[in-house]
């Protein structure tokens, strides 16, 4: 008999949460982004909450309207080391950029990371989008790359990747203290790889983990990195604000997937949600008044002059809405933009409700009041195939958490659509998905027949 | 009054220890280097007898003549971001090089793991020696950067790194809750770095850590590389077979340091030491032998053909002396060949043991025996002023470090030429260093004069 589906649950952490006002709260704690026992009480909240994934996101560059939780925060990669130390079942995804970094050096990090976590990591790959031109200016570049060219640069960058992986079969260490053995050199494999971007001959000084290698988690919205997410990741994670939107992406993107060649179940769709919890549904209202309340006047319009350079701003207020100035018909070509589009045209929200879209931070009156109402909200987009689970954007951090794992959790267990105890050692195994294969064993096997 | 001046000790983390045949060793845990619970053992150990540093070694490329501890390890920077979270004292020490990695990138996982380990962190700076040119194939570079150039890159890196890590002055984070100021933009800077490697505009994102930024440690032999040394480094470590030659090494280093323009104490001098430790001179003397004798021939003749390309090794085995073949009268232009020529021609070694010199472990008579033994030599070391402290490169890991730990420091202590318990919370208060200025506000406070 199958495994009941249920859900996966992965926490974005960061630092007092997704709202840009977050850290104006009386119990926030304004210096969480850079304090480290407090990412280790978030991470261990998470896996007391039985979630698979603590996952942090990350950015190359910054600029004095950047949210307040990404000005002065760790390196992803390192904090998911320090993690996976503190904690010893939850999975600790990092997100990095292939298009400014050397493939063998995160090829490596990666791994050891893996193996620091015995199994638990994953790379949110991303190719860096850099509006601003900022971070082309952080590493030498005369501009940024252009969209196409970077999702080309990310494919030949994973297939270095995966090979710099295969370095090493899993029983290429023999360790025969007797002979003096140490290894089988029939086992250890250069990948002599030649591309328009990158020359790696290998090997690579680190062998595979337990779970082969770490998971690939992507987030592609355009359609090149759609494209690649259905060739390459095991776990998407997307932010639609109804049902219907997040089904139609289920849908389609599952397609690709299957077209792409894989199966279905090779990949994990969660859809992002910034629930606000309350013990009424008028707390919980309460709770957002609150923190759309501390966006200050000077802050908002500032972002939003900067994010909308054609539009003008002067003589409006956060409380004035999208249509005052044009915003609910603005068409722009941003990617970023195309999937807050919709809602603007449709809701006609207040500039100080696009500033929270546009932040991260929106939690659509599904994902507003007390917990049973917000279990049945993900109940429904779970059995409804709008997602295989979701990742937790808390708004406020870490109460948005605590309360999701404390009041929400227990309802999805007991109705059992959520596990009561993790069921492997590895982020694969709680995912649900296969060790990828090395290739040059599999291509031995091939041959072998 | 000023407190007596103390030795300074760094622990060489490296699997089952720097002997290229302590894997063998019945008690060995062969697979040691990819095992992160004894790494964190080691590291606790080391912190348990008040080492200053845990220190980790690396190397950008592997082939089948690699010491076997190498083939198969954790990325150093991700390994101290663990380390850091299962110590609280000691410092934690990652080798990285400027010769394959991004400016931007470096700066910001250093200082990221200066954080995670709240002010314990510690940048070993190398340039990468590439004898068989191996790195340079994982780097898409055609052919390795000729020497001079290296340092060149270093240099203007170093410059880089310095400014992004002075991006935000340390009150520069306001967090006003009451009138919604999170920072004071007058004290967030940019760089706009243009060199001949390099263009970073900056800031970074990630502040300045409780010790201003990580420790540099430098290890250059080279007339350019103990120049670039004498200007940044802040520890250096350096391997002398005899008092004389580390007491010359001490005096010259330091006259470097001053003509650089800095004071003497800037700047740690640690000797790399590889004792064999027994309860009476003969047990050491079998320990070393025991160790000597677990190399194959298969192996040690193949690496000394290796790195001798134009010798001839048919008909000797590793019992034969140096002289047999010629290595006595050698002359080589490798820089790492250089410091050991000296040994070679003087001590007419075996092939054997040219072999453990060259793999990093050679102990010399003066530090193989009893607890008291080598405490004589380190003091006398110390007090002649050959060195500052010692890096620890035990020849077999873990008894190498745990009997120095148990049998060597206690009577270090008892002599008060080592610390009964920590000084300070960072490492640079451990080791009596300064904080760095921040760029900006040292300018700025010279302009207010």
């Amino acid at each position: 008999m199958a495994a009941r589906r249920q859900i996966k649950l992965s926490a974005y952490l960061v630092g007092t949460g997704m709202h840009v006002a977050s850290w104006r709260l009386p119990s926030a704690k304004a210096d969480a982004s850079i304090d480290i026992d407090y990412y280790r009480r978030l991470a261990q909240t998470a896996e007391r909450g039985k979630f698979d994934i603590a996952f942090l996101a990350d950015s190359l560059a910054i600029n004095e309207q950047s949210h307040p939780n990404i000005l002065n925060r760790y390196e992803p990669i390192t904090l998911i080391a320090a993690l996976a130390s503190s904690t010893s079942r939850i999975g600790v995804v990092a997100t990095a950029s292939t298009s400014y970094s050397e493939p063998f050096n995160f090829a490596r990090q990666f791994m050891s990371v893996d193996h620091i976590s015995k199994g638990r990591a994953g790379w949110n790959i991303v190719t860096t989008r850099d509006l601003s031109g900022n971070t082309a200016r952080n590493f030498g570049a005369a501009e940024h790359y252009e969209h196409s060219f970077r999702y080309e640069r990310a494919a030949e960058y994973l297939e270095v990747v995966r090979g710099l992986w295969s370095s090493w079969e899993d029983d290429a260490f023999v360790r025969d203290k007797e002979s003096g053995v140490f290894f089988d050199p029939s086992k250890l494999h250069r990948i002599y790889h030649k591309g328009k971007f990158f020359s790696v001959e290998g090997p690579l000084n680190i062998g595979r983990s337990p779970q082969g290698h770490p998971v690939f988690v992507q987030a592609g919205t355009s359609d090149a990195g759609q494209q690649f997410a259905a060739s390459v990741a095991e776990v998407v994670f997307s932010i639609k604000y109804n049902k219907e939107d997040a089904q139609a992406y289920y849908r389609e993107f599952k397609q690709k997937v299957v077209a792409a060649g894989r199966a279905e179940e090779d990949v994990v769709i969660l859809q992002g949600i910034s629930p606000i919890i309350g013990r009424t549904e008028r707390e919980a209202k309460e709770k957002l008044e609150t923190l759309e309340s501390l966006i200050t006047e000077e802050t908002g319009i500032s972002f939003l002059s900067d994010y909308f350079p054609g539009v003008d701003f002067r003589g409006v207020t956060l409380d004035s809405r999208a249509a005052d100035v044009g915003l609910d018909r603005l068409e722009l070509s941003k990617s970023d933009y195309k999937k807050h589009q919709p809602v603007i045209a449709r809701e006609n929200p207040t500039l100080r409700q696009v500033y929270s879209l546009l932040t991260g931070s929106f939690s659509g009156d599904h994902l507003v009041g007390t917990p049973d109402k917000i279990a049945d909200t993900l109940q429904e987009w779970f059995e409804d195939r709008a997602a295989d689970g979701f990742m937790l954007m808390a708004p406020q951090q870490p109460e948005g958490i605590e309360e999701f794992v404390d009041l929400v959790v227990p309802i999805l267990q007991e109705r059992g659509l959520f596990r009561t105890e993790y069921e492997g050692a590895t982020l694969r195994e709680n995912l649900g998905l296969k060790v990828p294969e090395n290739r040059f064993a599999a291509a031995r096997a091939a041959v072998r027949g």
